[in-house]
């Protein structure tokens, strides 16, 4: 496909890039969620379909609610990657440290290619394609695709939809344009299901959760605007549900009442320290992307997260109060 | 436009029919959803547009959650209702008796239009024009819309959407087909925001749905499959919320262990005689339409619901046992 044609036209030097390349790896962000799985397989589909050969790395390991995606077993751990590439494809990553342990001295030398949709992305590769119009990594890697003539179908496409569905929470955020419907029905008639793959993403949660969120949700409260709730260590061991299940997040947001939300989750450190896990987010209009990254933390504006140093009694009130001030600073921007 | 480009392309007695007609009388169902409302209003746009007298009847007038929706204030009770109108066309209504009070005695005469996506439709109209395999009505009125070439844009535009967006609960029934997302990306081109009337619609809930949901989901129960929680009037008056705040049935559809849920509101009957309100999921491949149906309600495959007669204690089990079987039933029929 003559790439004019694209809503968002892949770079010639990247395209280049890729056909000249044989030996590719494929590395993606720390604490992955759909996208950063979507891309990484996506782009290992692409790169076979072009002939070439293609290997995913991550941080670490662990596909747990991603399992169905295709490909996802072959993902290899930071100690098997060794310096036998000569390419490295960086998706859905803002920054190096964002590729953890996989991004190891041994092929820091290797030609890198930046493929991410994130604004705050700090440029960092031989070739950078970042499109921060875009609502997720996998929407730019289907552009890429039909820039390759890859024919977009199977696994490809499962891919795909998957970092499409997540990162837009099921076309709920307000990033979610026409193009990126365009993709979606593009996919569908690929043969993928949009409503399975919701079923499969953000539509789906272990029944730990469901218990998990009738004790949390005792501890919402509300105040100036700003909602939020607490998981404490206690309520995810009465349940038997992991830290990584508190997805309470997602329904906070869509409270009428509340302009921004935030769930804070206890956890420990590495050192076995406490620490607050903060998800924070926002209404159209607000912005909570600029505090999670005054707290050390990243994401968009609709939504965003940190982890600090710190007990719930000493954050919570520090954050909340916060996210008050933000909130009023941005409403009365919003009026003004 | 031609009606050959059409996915779904209106039949030709409608459009002629819908031409012919200067002062016409919409009316959708009872209990308006989002598709109720969607379809009545947008079928209001597209008559006015074509420079008809149109108003839109309900059998109860209670805007609530659709409050945003355009030309929702003008629509009229029962006993407004004059037979002065030369064509009534019924929306999304599966049969007469689903119009309620709005299909008065003095109208009855009238020349009848029926559109409609449920396959339960009785085809009760003069002319019926019924695509099952349409997701909502509001996805037949966008080709009607473009069949008698009424621009899509604006009030209209935003109707349909909602009707898309709610009776697909935001892309995620099944039946969300590329035509679907196909329709909703000609929406968003037009100007409306699929994120926007999410965040409106199946992605908003007052404060007091989720402190209700703090107490309903510590009564979730489990088993063989069925996943089923209680809202009792005592669960409503302690939060102060209304009883159609309970919207937990979303969330129960989620849990992935459960190929069906069921949610249970205490209600009282117009004699104050003991009922339950009965809300069931069931996930792709699984079928509870049939088990509404025959409880005297009503709904598609994986959404359906129904209210009996009984206090909690005796239709609980009772009902619990039925979707068991069914369960077990289409469990068997899946595997074979």
């Amino acid at each position: 496909m003559t790439t004019a044609a694209l809503p968002f036209p892949p770079p010639a030097e990247l395209l280049e890039q890729l056909r000249r390349a044989r030996r590719v790896l494929c590395i993606s962000h720390v604490n992955p969620d759909g996208d950063a799985y979507g891309s990484l397989l996506a782009m290992v589909w692409i790169l076979r379909a072009l002939g070439k050969e293609a290997t995913p790395a991550m941080d670490a390991v662990t596909t747990g609610e991603f399992a169905f995606l295709p490909g996802i077993a072959e993902v290899i751990a930071p100690a098997a990657v060794a310096p036998v590439y000569d390419l490295v494809v960086c998706l859905d990553a803002s920054s190096p440290d964002r590729m953890g342990a996989a991004w190891r001295a041994e092929i820091q030398a290797t030609p890198l290619a930046v493929i991410d949709h994130h604004r705050t992305n700090t440029l960092f590769g031989a070739v950078n394609w970042v499109e921060s119009a875009c609502a997720a990594t996998c929407q730019m890697l289907l552009y890429l695709a039909q820039a390759l003539d890859v024919p977009v179908a199977g696994p490809l496409a499962t891919c795909l939809l998957t970092g499409l569905v997540t990162d837009t929470l099921g076309f709920r955020t307000s990033n979610t344009s026409a193009e990126v419907l365009e993709a979606a029905m593009v996919l569908q008639r690929s043969g993928v299901s949009v409503a399975e793959i919701a079923g499969q993403t953000v539509g789906r949660m272990p029944l730990t959760t469901l218990r998990l969120w009738g004790r949390v949700l005792q501890s919402v409260e509300f105040a100036e605007g700003v909602l939020w709730a607490t998981v404490r260590l206690a309520d995810l061991a009465a349940v038997g549900a992991g830290a990584d299940e508190a997805k309470i997040s997602s329904i906070l947001a869509t409270v009428a009442e509340a302009e921004m939300s935030a769930v804070f989750t206890e956890k420990l450190g590495e050192s076995g320290q406490p620490q607050v896990e903060c998800s924070f987010r926002a209404k159209p209009g607000f912005n909570v992307a600029d505090l999670a990254f005054s707290f050390g933390g990243g994401g968009h504006a609709p939504a965003a997260g940190c982890t600090v140093d710190g007990t719930l009694t000493e954050m919570i009130p520090l954050i909340v109060g916060r996210l008050q001030e933000e909130r009023r600073r941005q409403s009365g921007r919003i009026q003004a």
